[in-house]
């Protein structure tokens, strides 16, 4: 490759042009392609090497929560939808439909799982007897298709990846508990390994689940001062149990329904990670996440002794636990420097013939773009590096995102703030007019109801007392 | 739970019905339940967990081969499968058709794919400029969906999960030699995780992939001496590449079509590890892809001192990466023993009051039901116990194999041969005519071509001179 193809490779400028920028980050970076069909994605290796280390990291705390993985039919009789009001509502509009399989016309017409809550409730229903079946508390890994008019790769796609929990319990307090579990657990792992802090919190009556009696959210800011809905957790109470009959023998002798609870989230996230964290030179990927955690570059590469040491690190580094990669390729080293700063590879090491007589190496980090001069071979060091790396991106994140927060009392203080790329909390008297309003002048949404205290304040709105304080903001 | 509901659960005879001792078994242990809709099943968390286990597996050996993981659509424009002639004879049949999406009729109907060969090889296209890019070896882990007529659960399904990996490569040697690799990957895998041997070669054209030049298959034995076919590997000439475009600019500067293979295994493989171990009282599970490998059942539980015990051996062998549950439900131990039996968990350990204070621990191989004394805490004893287990259990089912394998020179022989519950190896001429006769007259299709020498042989059916000695078998 030449220097013409570098420059063929330009990224748009992220501060005048962020939809763009993302637009060529994730094709050049190859994380996606587009697929044949309208609205699908194709996702490259490079992109599923982050969903796969998003679903250890949810593995690890999903099992130690209790939860166990499972797999659903991804086919679901069309009636199962209708017998839930609000879900079919919310979800009749978007859903793809199998009308003819092996050579004939279905009797039944089956739709795609937009999300599974019907058939997984049809089965909790038949295997659930007594209270010493429950709780059952399930996660399963799959597809999902819901056909969007609008679709950008990994935020809104007609098919994604996801993964869906969904619980049932003798209680309706033991079912919101697990509600909540699950929205801490998505806050810590979008803290501690996206390195996204997130605003979580109830959604309004608007914004909630199809099927829900209250949906909990985590709300990311991304760089461009909007929100992305980065995970949900719903509480169900009893409305699935009633539609799909889910009873069981309680220790009191009593048939009872159960309680439920559903949570997810999906390839979105790699979303997330792309717009809270990159730059104009492109990627910027959390350590933890990170397909590539360190790039070795040899400098003089054809030096005696240059690329013995530099597989010798490699070596040292995979040892170590360490995601590494050698870039041994036939090019300059700072045509390798732009390919794995825009592919976002979170410390780039440089060792030359100079490094190794000096007992050196040369480590870079890809977030501050700083060069710090370690101990050839130090593996702790850079180990040290890397969590420096992740720790410091949610530093980064929240110093950001905090001081984008403003308050707004007004109507037209809601549109001036999002309109400056910030997040808005503003009094709320509770009624939909009034979030309709806010739509409709300031192309913001309720993103979630904060813990902020209402006293003595006014609806931004219509001046009523406030019931709640709101976060609006514009969203993905 | 009571000794009344054990008597409930009663497996059938294995002997006398295997069909329904197969579905007694995989119900009753809850590794599956059929989905509402015809042909679907659920994975239960039980089955869910060997299918991680293989994927574990498999993840390991593809990478190491230079595999990456990707994700491709599932609904692909029905317009492609028609690309490949031999390819949409073979599959259109019993392909799914999605032709509603959104509230609306779709302009082009969209088919669920039945394996991704068409749209990987259209993404192919678009990725391959030059050798430079190639080879290009992806799998991906996926449901597919084939509308079939008869289906039991993990053998037959309409949706089930498998791996696909899809190459392209410069040459035709390299192509070939992939699809090889794959196929000794796959049986060092059938050998060495789930313990089962098998029989790897050439599929007659009969047999062989739709839009394959030549298709790979390792068949296994199950109890009932029927055959399996457990994984294939396909060498795909240029078919799909003329048929989707895929050309690169090659070393020499000429333009030329890449050539391909594709290799598969499925959720099929569960169904596999069932009927190769399993007996009477229920499955026996290979250690390497038990979700549980060894339970720990306290005797004389509410005796002081003996849970706590039990609770230390299980963190010392959880600390051992061993996969490890106590059972101190308020059961019998009895009882435990016949579930825990039924689940085809590898290795017992019994912990009671004496054996603490003898410093023992009493061991049960689920293999050969045998009872080993072992010095109470031994973690390295358990895990050499599990490794004899693994082994065990690939070496009785060689012997059982191996002893079920004939010659046959006729006809009638071939046909004593399966009704006798036998593979049968037999000469061919290489005729479809002679192989239609052999299913006609015994049922019995022809698995894989063998390396055993034709010299002198004639055609069992025929007589003709022989071309190649086939395997022939039943099969699920």
């Amino acid at each position: 490759m030449s220097k013409n193809k570098q420059f063929v490779t330009a990224i748009a400028d992220i501060n005048e042009n962020f939809p763009q920028w993302y637009t060529d980050v994730i094709l050049k970076t190859k994380l996606v392609d587009y697929g044949p069909v309208k609205g699908t994605m194709v996702i490259r290796p490079y992109g599923y090497a982050i969903w796969e280390n998003i679903q250890n990291e949810l593995n690890k705390r999903f099992k130690k929560s209790g939860a166990e993985n499972a797999y659903f039919p991804m086919l679901i009789p069309a009636s199962y939808l209708t017998k839930e009001a609000e879900h079919v509502e919310g979800f009749a509009p978007e859903v793809a439909v199998v009308t003819h399989a092996g050579g004939k016309e279905l009797d039944e017409a089956l739709i795609i799982r937009p999300t599974s809550e019907t058939i997984i409730c049809d089965m909790f229903a038949k295997w659930m007897e007594s209270y010493r079946d429950l709780p059952i508390v399930i996660n399963q890994w799959a597809n999902v298709m819901r056909w969007e008019k609008t679709t950008r790769p990994f935020l809104r796609t007609s098919e994604f990846l996801w993964q869906e929990g969904h619980t049932v319990h003798a209680t309706s307090e033991e079912a919101e508990a697990k509600t909540q579990q699950m929205l801490e657990i998505y806050k810590e792992f979008a803290e501690n390994c996206l390195a996204i802090p997130v605003f979580t919190g109830k959604k309004t009556e608007k914004e909630k689940f199809a099927g829900a009696v209250a949906t909990y959210g985590m709300e990311a800011m991304m760089l461009d001062g909007k929100s992305l809905q980065a995970g949900t957790s719903h509480y169900l109470g009893q409305n699935f149990a009633k539609a799909f009959n889910m009873k069981f023998l309680d220790k009191d002798g009593e048939l009872k329904y159960g309680w439920s609870s559903s949570w997810g989230v999906s390839t979105r996230l790699i979303g997330a990670i792309i717009m809270a964290h990159g730059d104009q030179r492109g990627l910027v990927l959390p350590p933890v996440v990170a397909p590539i955690q360190v790039v070795i570059v040899p400098i003089a590469m054809h030096k005696e002794g240059v690329l013995d040491k530099a597989n010798e690190l490699k070596k040292a580094f995979e040892d170590a636990g360490i995601r590494v990669t050698l870039d041994s390729r036939d090019e300059t080293p700072g045509w390798k420097f732009n390919e794995w700063e825009m592919k976002g590879v979170p410390v780039r090491i440089e060792v030359g013939p100079r490094d190794i007589e000096n007992g050196k190496m040369l480590a870079m980090r890809r977030d501050t773009l700083e060069k710090i001069e370690l101990a050839l071979g130090d593996t702790n060091a850079v180990k040290t590096l890397l969590d420096d790396v992740q720790v410091g991106l949610l530093e980064k994140s929240r110093k950001a995102r905090d001081s984008r927060v403003k308050w707004a009392e007004t109507l037209d203080e809601i549109f001036d703030a999002v309109e400056g790329k910030n997040f808005v909390k503003a009094p709320w008297c509770g009624c939909r007019e009034c979030e309709d309003k806010i739509k409709e002048r300031a192309a913001a949404t309720s993103r979630v109801m904060t813990d902020d205290s209402v006293e003595g304040k006014t609806c931004a709105v219509c001046g009523k007392k406030a019931e709640k304080v709101v976060l609006y903001a514009r969203a993905y």
